[in-house]
């Protein structure tokens, strides 16, 4: 039997100083260079600067009729059509008049479009309606986009606008902080894929595909590297593979105490472990390395647990890789809709579903609150932050909730938030 | 010349009656059996009932040591191990234990669990402080799941806690609406790809590359059709290859009044054109139909405009086709920051900023709201829905606006919302 150690080396750190440490250790991973398709959703690595005008000649904003404004022809001459597309270098001259489609290059010498609402043809001659002031319809050079002006800043996250200004500008390969890359692995001999029936003893491995679709949720792309047993020369083989093939690589399991837990003397040998215990419920064996450049977490076996610990490191560790600005999840206050049980030793995460009722929001806790039990984060759009240093809660007590579910809590958000001191307009 | 189409034949909608007839079209996509891998942020389309209990087997919640709790034995003769994984049928009576490791089964006469830390083990024999509670730091079988207890139910977004649900039971394959493929096709003899130079009267395509980042940022999977001149043939092709490619077709342009709008008859000769026009800015040639079974939406072909109304119709249809029940973004009122210039004739959507000051939230205009300036969305986190019937607002003024950045409006919404009446306990 190996060493069955008492206790753990590690000293116990709170939650908050653990991500400072995290944070520390990390930087957002090198630009790269994309095509604007690729780019979907990542952070701009450079300032973009428009190298075009917008439009780039003066055009027409509406269909109708390309005409002189001055002109004082009751009727006039339609000399031509200008559609939108390859310039016809039509003019023109007092008394004509050339149609023309939204888009489309004004033709030398108008200087107004009268929209086809406004006109009558008939017979090749185009009579309109009230006056036409210079200009009217017409969208300028420049308009929209002028020549030399900043486009976009870095940081910024490229959405749909930024783009379609991308595309508009021709910059279609642009630097930005590629998205990280995760590998996922769950340890230890108990383990079956989920496709198959365990024997005694054995249980399906459920963390493998939740961690993987919390990463792929998280804008990061997962890949497996496998379930590996207990045994140290499979795990460290496993651990290099991922700092290979990986920006980040998050195991479940073996990081608790027992003979048997093999990762955090692994990750001595290859590495730095930052910390390996948490005052954190769940969360308590969380561990966090560095090892060959690669940040590496070690969550704890148990589903709840290392979803929670997900939430709170490791998403926000991809999101500073990935280059955001804002790495964490809203969080607010909420009152507690009933009794809470809670131990002062440390900060205890509850899964709660919150709702707003009345402008204010109403946390109820998930059932059970055990950390196998998986079903308490499921409906659950928030984690209850307990705090360390003190017992039980009552009901109606504030705490501090964290909102985890992106549309639901976004929604609730909102409802509450309908705003108030309309008369103190600043 | 083709004809010249003075006024639409099409009846001018409201956005809200608009609406109520894609929604009355739509139908969430027929279920498909995915994996688990593939469904990750999908809708559920079945029940799922626990076919396991979870744990399994009576399993220990700590690192410690399997015992008797009534034992009276001062110290006890350790008679082997049981690590997690495979069972390996040890049995405790008076007088011994076993080490035991999380997740372990419980051996045999054992009835609790001992932590390792509230123990000494020395030549074999382990000493316990303190007394032993029967099924202490035992979990009972069942104990986070029971077999045949409902699981999950059709609805149901599977996220990360879902996925790993699915995967514990081993229900890998499972039931969900698949993810829509929407494919984007920009028209108009105007666009050359946005790695090209344009020649006069041309310019680059941004809108095809702005739509397919919406489509993937709505969880959709983009398909690009290509760009389409003014050419019925070709744009009859295009949209026929749409339909028997995609759940939903979009394209952008060609929808106005010119003599080259060639899209709505093509879509009357191919299917219904449910609508043709909009009271709304930006968006009145807006167009919906459904042909060839597939519904098809005609975005207009400014940039602005395209990106608003894929925005108010395009991402809740993808959403109602995925078989979600939150269609919609949040909305909230807010205050005008500054006066703002609004004709009553049709519903406006300006873009903004909002932040929140001392509980209210403000928001300001991103700028000129010129249907061509994309860079009025840029840095935009709402859509202020200034309604018809009624002029200019003035600061100070209330009006609602739809979140439409999921990070930071979410931020927005939930800093406004500290809960008030702390005293007003249910």
């Amino acid at each position: 039997m190996n060493e069955f150690r008492p206790t753990s080396p590690y000293p116990m750190l709170t939650v908050e100083e653990a991500w400072r440490r995290v944070a520390a250790a990390l930087a957002p991973l090198p630009a790269q260079r994309l095509s604007i398709g690729e780019a979907v959703g990542l952070v701009l690595a450079e300032d973009v600067i428009a190298g075009v005008n917008m439009p780039p000649f003066p055009a027409s904003a509406m269909d109708g009729y390309a005409v002189i404004a001055s002109d004082a022809a009751a009727a006039r001459r339609v000399v031509g059509e200008q559609s939108a597309g390859p310039e016809r270098f039509l003019r023109v001259e007092p008394g004509t008049a050339t149609r023309i489609m939204t888009g489309a290059p004004l033709p030398q010498g108008a200087d107004a479009v009268v929209p086809v609402e406004n006109t009558r043809e008939e017979d090749g001659l185009v009579v309109i309606d009230g006056p036409v002031r210079p200009g009217a319809y017409v969208r300028p050079v420049g308009q929209d986009l002028k020549e030399g002006e900043p486009l976009l800043t870095r940081g910024s996250v490229l959405g749909a606008a930024e783009i379609g200004l991308l595309a508009t500008v021709g910059h279609v390969r642009v630097a930005v902080h590629p998205r990280p890359v995760a590998a996922v692995m769950a340890t230890g001999d108990e383990l079956v894929p989920p496709d198959q029936t365990p024997g005694p003893g054995r249980i399906r491995d459920s963390n493998s595909d939740a961690l993987m679709a919390a990463v792929a949720l998280a804008g990061a792309t997962p890949l497996h590297l496998g379930r590996v047993g207990d045994d140290r020369g499979a795990l460290r083989r496993a651990l290099l593979e991922g700092a290979t093939r990986a920006h980040l690589v998050l195991t479940s399991g073996g990081v608790s105490m027992g003979t048997r837990d093999l990762i955090k003397p692994l990750l001595e040998e290859l590495g730095t472990v930052h910390f390996g215990r948490l005052a954190a419920k769940p969360g308590k064996p969380m561990t966090f390395a560095m090892a060959r450049g690669v940040p590496y977490f070690g969550l704890p076996g148990f589903p709840v647990s290392s979803l929670v610990m997900f939430e709170l490191f490791v998403r926000p560790a991809l999101r500073l890789l990935a280059g955001h600005a804002q790495l964490f999840r809203p969080e607010i206050t909420v009152h507690l809709a009933h009794d809470v049980r809670h131990e002062p030793d440390r900060t205890e995460f509850q899964r709660a579903v919150v709702t707003e009722r009345e402008g204010a929001h109403w946390a109820e806790t998930t059932g059970v609150q055990a950390s196998g039990r998986l079903k308490s984060l499921v409906g659950a759009n928030a984690l209850l932050r307990l705090p360390a240093g003190r017992g039980d809660f009552a009901r109606g007590e504030g705490v501090r909730a964290i909102l985890i579910d992106e549309h639901s809590s976004c929604l609730i958000a909102a409802r509450g938030s309908a705003p108030r001191h309309a008369t103190e307009a600043r």
